[in-house]
């Protein structure tokens, strides 16, 4: 298996992008990481995006974006796992060119998410829980997220205070982030004074729905050597696992089964532990999906995330640093294209490009996407070689 | 690079399958395929699909459907490109196999179009065309393709009546194809009587839509010899192209560029020329497409695809026969499906299994799905080993 290095990244600002149509966002994302590669071309274009058909009415996003960006004649198909579509995109390219069968692609997550109703962004969202089971019995996905938090505080004796330090972490991270929705600085003070928007969570759990994209262009690594310009970053790990689509299915859905998996695989592949990691850009849609991804990758053990992070240890100084470009609750989480940013934001950190919230000598960096209420999730790991 | 083999096929009827579910519809192909391959477990389901979105208000089909299928656990996701959504699934799971990350998979196609109402479907459809210069303008896909069949009539100086072998010959073929979802004969009398839908297209000349799901199995080659059972079929060839995804922006709308170029790559990954295939399952959404779809892969020269039809070489004794099991026109036309659907038929060919129209000795097929009106051609060259 050929390995894949990750030579050219680009992102847009999370927004609401009202002066910007779908392919202007996607293009602008994907330009720029063609630029910052050295490119002029790649064979191979997959994008990443959950609902463009409802949101913008316009699928196909495989040869609208390929014809967009100058791409005319290279393959091209749109991937789609609810939220977790951005890294299923990246996923696809390292495939492809780990087969030998594609020699430069580029992977591009975008999603355009303001200009439509609130209703029906909504309505648009549900289509990633079953529609039998759960989407078509009123559950949202918040209020999944709060039957899990309200359970989770239950059966370990935490206080809605003791998921603050997520959040608070996350705001402190986006502050040094061009890219990032929010700029505001978030206090415990003003997290416990926040409206409430299904208890147990408030409005400082949920991450905000944008408009952005986020690329990537990946090549053989034997091929990446680069006379000038950044560090090379290769894929050490790429590996992705389901679990139900439908919550209530599942024995215990406090533990995430398929990020264990898929981090599982994922430590295999790249022959580490989770010692090893110097940051994990992990995928907080809520504040407790982020105490749960910590929990099921072997960063903390079952029901004492909070306490990972009441430590400080999920800070950029601290033994795993989360969010640090903002996350998903600060850099906002245009669903589809989530993924690509966790990627680019980790391939910033190890060319130690960060700035602001650059994490001291960071060599191996994770991101991890999840789609639905950890029904799929897809990880990878990122390294410099030595 | 790993060659990969298909062990399992499965499909089912194109219909209207009112009494089951999209997981239904996509677990019955899937789990056919699985029990034609001997396995219990596959590593990996991708499932191709274009508008359950909108269509069934579920996306996020991967964990659905590998939910469903009892494959809990295992990497899924969904591809997207159209109408060419199906043969995206199938290509993904080649390169998946042949980059050596996963070591079985499952490609499924599936699309559920008739329960809800027609408009909805129309509206969905029309989101594979380009929203701000095609379908935003009120182009649909019969008008494109019927301003494309009038060009052609024009530009080579045929009749409408010469297009009708190629609906002919597809509901001949469908006759002897119990998944099929016409069993008519069609003479040209019935063609030259049939209700005009958008001039020069008529109800013979366009696919039905319908509901199906049509799925493969693929593992390496070197661990597909078989003690009992089906002779081995190998994936000789599969590439991908794209062009612009609006028609107008084409300089020579009339012929497919994406085909021609996904082709020729094919041609030289198989190592053959288009006289050595002997069977093409081909994308007649519309007979003009067929037509186009011939020329561009070498069959016939420019304009000169109806002579070919008329000559009787399309049939299953002819030089290069189409539409075996019925094609777009007559097996039906479950978008996100179709390319699955053709990928098996290429198989049950190989196999031997396509009584009532097997084509004598066949040893080497391809299949050629196409998304919008050209944009995205995926094309696939099967073998039997020599």
């Amino acid at each position: 298996m050929r390995q894949v290095a990750v030579i050219g990244i680009g992102q847009t600002k999370v927004d609401e992008h009202w002066d910007k149509s779908l392919r202007e966002l996607a293009g602008d994302a994907a330009l720029t990481a063609l630029a910052d590669s050295g490119l002029d071309r790649v064979e191979a274009v997959y994008v990443g995006n959950m609902m463009s058909g409802s949101a913008n009415h316009q699928q196909h996003l495989g040869a609208y974006i390929a014809d967009w960006i100058g791409m005319r004649g290279a393959e091209a198909f749109r991937t789609e796992a609810a939220c977790s579509s951005g890294a299923a995109s990246f996923r696809t390219a390292v495939m492809a060119v780990a087969s030998g069968m594609v020699n430069s692609a580029l992977a591009v997550g975008v999603e355009k998410m303001t200009d439509s109703p609130l209703g029906e962004i909504t309505g648009a969202l549900a289509t990633a829980a079953d529609a039998d089971w759960e989407a078509g019995q009123g559950l949202s996905f918040v209020s999944l997220n709060a039957l899990l938090m309200r359970r989770y505080m239950h059966e370990f004796g935490w206080g809605k205070e003791h998921f603050a330090p997520f959040s608070v972490n996350a705001h402190a991270n986006a502050m040094h982030n061009p890219y990032a929705r929010f700029h505001d600085e978030l206090t415990i003070e003003k997290y416990q004074k926040a409206a409430m928007v299904n208890d147990p969570i408030n409005l400082m759990d949920a991450s905000p729905i944008g408009d952005g994209a986020a690329a990537a262009v990946v090549i053989p690594l034997e091929l990446s050597r680069r006379v000038e310009g950044h560090p090379t970053v290769f894929v050490a790990a790429s590996s992705a696992a389901t679990d139900t689509l439908a919550v209530q299915h599942r024995k215990d859905p406090l533990f995430l089964k398929a990020a264990y998996l898929s981090g599982k695989k994922a430590y295999e592949q790249a022959g580490i532990s989770p010692q090893d990691i110097d940051l994990f850009e992990l995928h907080d849609a809520f504040s407790i999906m982020a105490a749960l991804s910590l929990e099921a990758n072997g960063f903390a053990e079952r029901g004492q995330a909070p306490r990972l992070a009441m430590d400080g240890e999920i800070r950029i100084d601290g033994s795993i640093p989360i969010a640090t470009r903002g996350g998903l609750k600060a850099r906002g989480h245009p669903v589809g294209a989530t993924g690509m940013y966790q990627i680019v934001e980790v391939v910033q950190q190890l060319r130690g490009e960060a700035a602001g919230s650059q994490v001291e000598d960071a060599r191996i960096g994770m991101s991890q996407n999840i789609g639905g209420s950890g029904s799929n999730i897809i990880t990878h790991i990122f390294k410099r070689p030595d």
